[in-house]
């Protein structure tokens, strides 16, 4: 299994993707939102790059959600906190999303073969299903513009941390764990700080500024491991809820 | 104490640098082999970036050391690897020394107020001396050919956390450590490995590369903690040994 970790969103090279199974992950807050919209009832997820496509393609029965410098757009119905996205709120709805970072990781990724969505909230199931589709895998952190965020390379060792666990169990010689160096400190930094990853998280970059702009329940609800069990596909521009294949 | 890592010398913009002590770093194995030369009695070491440079610069009583693609020069004394460097052979010389990444590192580095030059081999030389000027560092890991390498994160880290020890010892309210997402990977990531280096260069991608073209004794050596209490300072234009003020 070749496994390689784009640090940023602005190192990635959408013409390398071909063929390749791509996990965008971008914890604080994007990915982490798009899970628990979807967990609690949404029905899909539209990723678009700015406001105005946002609002564009906004009709009754959408809701409109996202961010810039993390907080709501005007006119917009939700903003980027997963505390937002309550199933009263998103059940059965189509949400159009858009935030700085993580829509954007997602647009980057059209050229490959599967597009998954991951965070620390379902870790485990992002790499179980990454691993059902046999490709190279290639984990984009999304970081923040254009700067490496520590949330999303921890998640990235996390998903890494699985794959291996699952390449250790499967018999074939050709299992074999290929990751560049970046995915190996990743590794390392997630094994270090696995049993603290709150106190990691508030001490990041995106940590402490949204611990000053009061949300810092945020960050502690998307510190949390394998909330749950899914891991949302990106097909045809929609963000679907998807299950592990048994 | 505000610390930066840089993850590959394509990264650095030297326009930042202005009033900053800065750490190169190229593990394997520029950065080793100075430290090695200078250890060995080497009286000074020129960095150059070209071949050319080099050629150029080489008189009576010099020597001309450096490598590319991992292989010494032709028409040069000495290749890239620290075991050449004995005292017999470099002892009172200057040495004329290009490599392709960590050269580069040391000429992108020129606007810093102090330059320094560390490895594995003298981390916490490199941390003391460091923190002795009381400015912004600024840690640069090489890389190989404008990417993120491994083994200088790992370095970078065990330079941090070094920084770390001083800083809690240190009773000044000022003294509360910064450090950027990327240099808390590194940190993290070096204290997972620390009790196993020579093992995490070895899978490192140079770790590969140097073990399958005959040179994994420079790894094994490379990967030695704190063989050497000095920190070189580049000034002038030249490396020269300078040892940790008392």
């Amino acid at each position: 299994m070749i496994i390689q970790v784009i640090p940023s969103v602005g190192e990635v090279r959408s013409e390398d993707l071909y063929h390749k199974t791509v996990i965008v992950i971008d914890v604080l807050r994007a990915t982490s939102t798009m899970l628990t919209a979807l967990a609690n009832g949404c029905r899909q997820i539209i990723p678009v790059e700015t406001v105005n496509q946002a609002k564009a393609s906004h009709s009754e029965g959408t809701l409109l959600g996202g961010e810039r410098f993390c907080k709501k757009i005007p006119g917009f119905d939700l903003g980027n906190s997963p505390l937002e996205y309550t199933t009263d709120v998103v059940s059965s709805k189509t949400l159009i999303f858009t935030t700085t970072n993580g829509t954007r990781a997602i647009q980057k990724a059209g050229k490959a073969s599967h597009i998954l969505i991951g965070a620390l909230l379902n870790a485990k199931a992002c790499a179980s299903m990454a691993a059902s589709f046999h490709e190279e895998i290639v984990i984009i952190c999304s970081g923040t513009q254009d700067v490496f965020a520590l949330e999303d390379g921890l998640c990235a060792g996390a998903i890494i941390d699985e794959l291996t666990r699952r390449d250790q169990t499967d018999a074939s010689p050709s299992a074999a764990l290929t990751l560049n160096d970046f995915g190996l400190s990743m590794l390392y930094a997630y094994r270090n700080v696995q049993d603290r990853l709150e106190d990691a998280l508030l001490a990041s970059s995106n940590g402490k500024r949204l611990g000053k702009i009061g949300f810092k329940n945020d960050l502690i609800y998307c510190a949390q491991m394998n909330l749950f069990d899914f891991s949302p596909l990106v097909r045809g521009g929609k963000i679907e809820t998807a299950y592990i294949h048994p």
